[in-house]
């Protein structure tokens, strides 16, 4: 096996991606990895030569502290999918991928992301055995939006769901400020996944109202039943706090935010880019309701507030990336690190392996049974998963008033 | 004079008006108050009757230190102005104010907000001398903008300065983890004065490039010039990070975001209600240069995230308000509780009492010889000036996992 292991970063940030980077550095080093190499910008980047050597990074304890509390990604991060390699074009990418790999003489690789991450690890580890090559490929699940099969959880959602909770219960206090009728529509991310939604429940508590109504994609949306609800709720409650998934879709599949705008751009991998859709009620509430309304974006901030992480997140972010390493020394390939819950009360959770074959490409949604119906919230069963993910705080160091980070200058 | 005090909080929420609630209330009762009540939304509230005694509210010492880290109004607000006195029909609410103030036995009169709210008590003060009433009037000064008179800087400024900071400094890591060209504009509160933008010159440190541009109301902005700055800028860095204030203006006087959209509503105070300044830039950057482009509205988060609230605004929040009891007691009126920073380094503050016709219906702006050319940022002498007052930390108790409130159901 080659001496030297690499790890790259790919997809959308999170706020404790760069956790796992630290758990997979720490145990490669344990496990006896010479040097271990970190892919700039994913697997895009390798392919043009672009990496550093972490050992020359992370050079005391407090980098590593400072990895858990840094969000985003470290090493740059890539939306880049990689070709069928059973074609000609394709082969060719794949052997110099290859190639790459060997004069860094590497015995590992392990990527961090989502689904289309995912992607990538099976394609690797499939062609590598095509061309019996030795190296061990194993994917740390990562992504905001919790749509893995397999996993329990992903590392990333819990950070996200607390950022959430954190937030809506502001929102709540500033939007009920006035005596006045209104309507904040909170848009959440959430392609076709509302895990990230669903988590505005958990502001519901003995000192907050929590989220008056809850839109998830699971469901299919109703714009005249929305508008009855609001109308019917503001009989007893002016000032009203709905989250709403951005990606929301009427009975007949379209995005409720294409109604609105029909220039909505395609991504890499065919996914459409969604937002609007928390501007668009707020319009539609404002012109068939005597009400003010407001949206507010959650944008980019869910998952990237490190200031906000759970403590639960960060720990297993560090676990799994830990146990990938054990896993590839252990000669395992092909597989991804999932989370399984042992048990409930108390929340315990360990890590498996799992082909992923059995994940890549595959979307887990939020069961239908754990929403109420005409949007009104999640079930206790829902809050009963949720709620241990974000447990326990591990605050930044603030320096100067502002959280401190880590930073690879030259990427 | 009456024995009762009554405390009120006006206009927007900050993430510290609370803090100055607290204030009031125990410096009141140290100094013999025997009830202290609290209108409920703000003035509005009181002429219909709605008030609370606070004494009944707040009973352990807990309930002060949630009060210090709940955002928001506690008591609710109002966007109230009152009529002028002179007129038949004014004078009618004024009576009616007074009849309800002489009811509950009030000796002094406390009013926590900004401009319009000092207004308020401007006109109160001047009436109740010209009615011969006892009563006094003291207004605590509170706003994100910082846009007041006389004071260093408002109470609620450092929190939503400290907010910015934090979530420009993760919004970087964010946005520049891609190898590609993008620009990501983050949209900033403030409509005539560029306080709570300029913070964002807070987040450039040892480990963080800052932001690349920082566009302010006090400067006229210039499309063309702004355009190719971020053309002339990518050449060097591929992801730029942009802030601007959602008050942004021509030389000729128009809102940049009445460019895209004529459908602005107007508040009772004549103010515009101003959205969309970054999404209209985002566009004309995607139209004009290749490159991808992303808007952040900050929205209502900016004014209360008192998760990350300012240790320093905290305390001087408190302060302010138990200042303007003092003075009250002490038998002033028709004056403002002023901030003034007495040194630079060490930072130190102190209170003085301004008459009130010296601050109400002014604003003051960022000095524009702070403001670098060509968006380029803020010169150190607004760091110098910014930094102190987004020092130290006064976290949240988390409770399962979120912050814990104060939070009054009955209101």
């Amino acid at each position: 096996m080659g001496k030297n292991a690499i790890v790259g970063q790919s997809g959308g940030p999170t706020a404790v991606i760069n956790a796992s980077l630290a758990g997979v550095y720490e145990s490669c080093k344990e496990r006896g990895a010479e040097k271990v190499y970190g892919m700039m910008y994913g697997v895009s980047g390798l392919l043009e030569r672009q990496f550093c050597i972490l050992d020359e990074k992370l050079k005391v304890p407090m980098d590593i502290e400072l990895l858990k509390r840094t969000p985003s990604s470290y090493l740059g991060s890539c939306r880049y999918k990689l070709p069928d390699w059973h074609t000609q074009d394709g082969e060719k990418i794949y052997k110099q991928l290859f190639t790459i790999l060997e004069e860094l003489e590497i015995g590992c690789f392990f990527y961090i992301g989502g689904n289309d991450s995912m992607d990538t690890i099976d394609k690797l580890s499939a062609y590598g055995a095509h061309a019996k090559s030795e190296i061990r490929f194993i994917g740390i699940p990562k992504t905001i939006d919790n749509d893995l099969m397999v996993t329990d959880h992903t590392p990333g959602y819990g950070s996200a769901a607390k950022y959430i909770g954190v937030v809506m219960k502001e929102i709540i206090r500033d939007s009920t400020v006035y005596d006045i009728k209104s309507v904040t529509i909170v848009e959440i991310m959430g392609r076709n996944a509302g895990w990230l939604t669903a988590a505005a429940a958990l502001a519901e508590s003995n000192d907050c109202e929590g989220a008056d109504m809850i839109c998830l994609p699971e469901v299919p949306f109703d714009m005249e039943l929305f508008i009855e609800k609001v109308a019917e709720l503001q009989k007893k409650k002016k000032s009203l706090v709905i989250a709403v998934s951005e990606g929301i879709k009427l009975e007949d599949g379209r995005y409720v935010c294409e109604l609105a705008d029909d220039d909505h751009k395609t991504d890499v991998f065919g996914h459409k880019s969604l937002t609007g859709t928390g501007r668009f009620l707020a319009d539609t509430l404002a012109r068939h309701l005597d009400t003010k309304t407001r949206a507010i974006e959650l944008s980019t901030l869910q998952r990237c507030a490190s200031h906000a992480a759970s403590g639960t997140d960060i720990a297993e972010a560090y676990q799994v990336g830990a146990a990938a390493a054990k896993a590839a020394f252990e000669g395992h390939t092909g597989d991804m690190v999932a989370l399984i819950r042992t048990t409930h009360t108390p929340y315990q959770c360990t890590t498996e392996l799992h082909p992923i074959r059995e994940i890549a490409n595959l979307e887990k949604t939020v069961p239908v049974e754990w929403i109420k119906k005409d949007f009104m919230g999640m079930t206790q069963d829902f809050i009963s998963y949720a709620s241990p993910l974000i447990q326990a705080e591990l605050p930044p160091y603030y320096v100067a008033g502002l959280p401190h980070h880590i930073y690879l200058a030259d990427k």
